[in-house]
């Protein structure tokens, strides 16, 4: 990870994750349900969605603190996604970055419930937000609930389900990954973009960047699974290939995939050459994102 | 049911019905999930949220068709929440009105997403709708969230659960129900009546009907549960002795749940009757909703 990459998170990681959680705190909401939130929001990661929306605010120039209530909105609804993710119908996993899953704590009955909560907290987050004017609110609310719902990430999980155990196409691969894991991440940068009033121009080539993004994100997490041993992953590697599915590296060879990775990442890098205050900071969250180590 | 929410209910389902599932069917959702949306939304129902926040604008002489997408909204949260209530893991229901429950058909894996998507596609909708402002769109959100919520529907369902086989007290029933079942119901009331323009006074007036109504809900669940065949209700009756549930008849004789019923409705006709132009077709929906027979 580059130093400004690592600095940037330094600083704003913690106000990310205080927020996070005062804002749940905060409300009158009953015990159990409350805690069942806040556990899986404690759980932490690299909280990556929220980071890069506040670096595309970073490199326009627009306060940090503008993009707190999105960016919050944004992991509240990819902690949900994990907890419905992780439940014995779904996934079935009962580790998560280490920590027990929030139904093997809390019961299958609670998670459910608390995965509902914060998805429907993200969008009320948002709305009450004394930061947004309303035409920002209703942008950024449609435009957040196409990438979560059934056009985006819901809709992408249910194919990543249909696609379990069975050799898809390349290409439907990537629809699958556009959707599952891709529209959040597009989100997070055009939520930036959007907050720090970004032209048209500027506006198709953060979408080109965030797409490129995108792909690199699940590219690297089907290499790491074939490369990295499960200490480095914090989650059990391997994985991939022991659930006969459908990767870059099982579909290509993982040379195929590597050259995949430097062809998405030169698509990321090129986006952000035609926006001349956005090279910096940006630039090298591509760069973390596709040489990450775990 | 009175020959005028008769005639209103007849001709205006048909019309949310049709749009219920229009608005999804319209939209390139990927097959199964679309199907198991749509299989539950067409399970059917009373639509007595819909029909409420519709009856609120023809009251107030406000075009139906300026409520359709917030009452379909409504009610894709009212389904959502009915999917997720019946999953083993909560209720563990196979039947839902005479048909097999969604997880029954399509498995829970699928049921639980269906459930996400829908009630993403809620906030969804009321956000893409060409019929409201800005301000209009970001109350009604606003409000839909907390109704729906940690705060509210959500909440509920999780102290139902904590309540569970434990006799409570009437003041905590009260309290689980008003958040439970009682905050949707609210919202369709308030909905139509942003939407409708009322005053103040007016809405202040709608907010005690809705409160009152809620309650009402409530009650008549309860004794019908109690004095009707399975029959008559389409579901198991019986159910919650069986359970060991605290109702409104376990805590205070079924003469006592009759007497408060009796009260609730009196509350929610003398609310109406402080607003002129309310009290005709408000009033029969809440005969209706007092006196139904399942």
């Amino acid at each position: 990870m580059s130093e400004q990459v690592k600095s940037f998170i330094a600083n704003n990681l913690p106000v990310v994750d205080a927020h996070l959680i005062h804002a749940i705190d905060n409300q009158d909401i009953v015990e159990t349900l409350k805690k069942s939130m806040i556990y899986s929001l404690e759980a932490g990661g690299k909280r990556v969605r929220p980071m890069l929306l506040l670096a595309v605010l970073e490199e326009f120039g627009t306060p940090l603190e503008k993009g707190l209530d999105v960016a919050c909105a944004l992991e509240y609804i990819h902690t949900y996604s994990l907890i419905h993710d992780d439940l014995p119908a779904m996934d079935n996993d009962d580790l998560r970055r280490g920590k027990p899953t929030n139904h093997v704590v809390f019961g299958e009955a609670t998670a459910i419930l608390a995965g509902d909560a914060l998805l429907t907290e993200a969008f009320r987050l948002i709305a009450a937000s004394s930061d947004y004017s309303a035409e920002q609110k209703v942008e950024l609310l449609q435009l957040l609930a196409e990438s979560a719902g059934a056009l985006g990430m819901v809709g992408g999980q249910l194919m990543d389900m249909e696609a379990e155990g069975k050799r898809v196409e390349l290409e439907h691969l990537q629809t699958i990954h556009a959707n599952k894991t891709g529209a959040l991440l597009r989100f997070s940068i055009l939520a930036g973009a959007l907050l720090a009033n970004a032209d048209q121009r500027e506006l198709q080539a953060l979408t080109r960047y965030a797409e490129a993004l995108g792909v690199l994100f699940q590219i690297q997490d089907d290499i790491l699974d074939v490369t990295a041993d499960s200490d480095q992953l914090g989650k059990t590697a391997g994985k991939d290939e022991a659930a006969n599915k459908s990767t870059y590296p099982s579909l290509l060879t993982l040379e195929g995939a590597l050259k995949e990775r430097t062809q998405y990442h030169e698509q990321a890098i090129g986006a952000l050459q035609t926006i001349e205050k956005a090279d910096g900071l940006l630039k090298s969250f591509a760069d973390y994102i596709t040489f990450r180590e775990n």
